[in-house]
């Protein structure tokens, strides 16, 4: 695809994500060279916190950009809505097979949504979306659990699993939204959105 | 997984298949030793022709089963759905590229149907069943059309494209149901009924 001699670079260290924006067959570099700390504000509302993460690693970049780049930064997150009393939570990487345990059974025999905020920056424009897919889980046995966490050792995974492995073939009954925008990237909106770059 | 012994014969040629039930962790053989003429009487409904297809290759597998061994068999249809005072319409493998492009064109900015019929057969039981993926494409552009049909050639896929190559990426905007039923395979939906064969 023709990029008009731009030069896109993804400001992120996932494989899952260089995958997926390969698979708009695009040429880009990656360079994870970054100043920011992952942190938001006390009290910032859950559906805005990948919004904060995203401009805050786009802001962070480790070098102010030539006019020809264009610079691409998210964040993904796995949100529990609020439901039967409980709070709305954010689930984070498990800390361990316990806490990855704990996790899964909360997302066991009900719907969460997945959010990712994009930023696409040159010199001349910002611009930051969020994707957001609804996600249903079958309810999940303890030794699905077990045997999915003893496995395949969730633990660099929000909310302890990804939708591309095993606990996502035998335990996802049901999408609505993106299905790349699970795996960590929703590569239609970035494609859509990096038309107004080129 | 533990199969208590049984069998698996996944009696299906597609690679996309055989790559969804791997990822349930089982094991498996394939075999697609098959008498079955792919028809279905004139006049079918259109969602019924998966179950039938499906059924037939269920049927028509070469040999008897032996009392350990089950039976997978599955067809995938993309269907149009009757809008705008047309009719319905299955979309089946387009014949040249003039084709896949008609057919591109009629799936642009609008939703269609995936529907996957499954088989599972043993000399004890046998079951059937459906799922359905409701998938929305944006509006594609000729130079889209043209530029996919040129290079990934999607002359063996079902409506003239696969949602997980150039195509899935740049063009569909949401699903709603199971993206692996979309690729081919509703992976969650045989792990749920195959318990009943273990």
């Amino acid at each position: 695809m023709n990029l008009h001699g731009k030069r896109i670079i993804l400001a992120s260290g996932s494989p899952r994500r260089r995958e997926l924006l390969k698979g708009l067959d695009i040429d880009f570099t990656v360079d994870t060279g970054n100043s920011f700390t992952e942190s938001v504000p006390e009290g910032t509302p859950y559906d805005q916190v990948p919004v904060l993460m995203s401009e805050g690693k786009s802001a962070g970049f480790h070098r102010p950009l030539e006019d020809n780049e264009i610079l691409i930064t998210a964040d993904t997150m796995v949100i529990l809505p609020p439901s039967e009393g409980r709070g709305g939570e954010i689930l984070g990487k498990p800390r361990d097979a316990e806490d990855a345990a704990r996790m899964l059974r909360d997302l066991s025999g009900r719907k969460h949504h997945v959010t990712t905020a994009v930023t696409i920056r040159s010199n001349a424009l910002k611009d930051t979306f969020t994707a957001t897919t609804e996600v249903w889980f079958k309810p999940l046995s303890e030794d699905e659990i077990s045997y999915y966490i003893d496995t395949y050792k969730p633990f660099d995974k929000a909310g302890a699993y990804a939708i591309q492995e095993w606990i996502g073939h035998i335990g996802i009954t049901r999408i609505e939204g993106s299905y790349f925008n699970v795996v960590g990237f929703p590569v239609q909106r970035v494609w859509e959105h990096l038309q107004a770059f080129l």
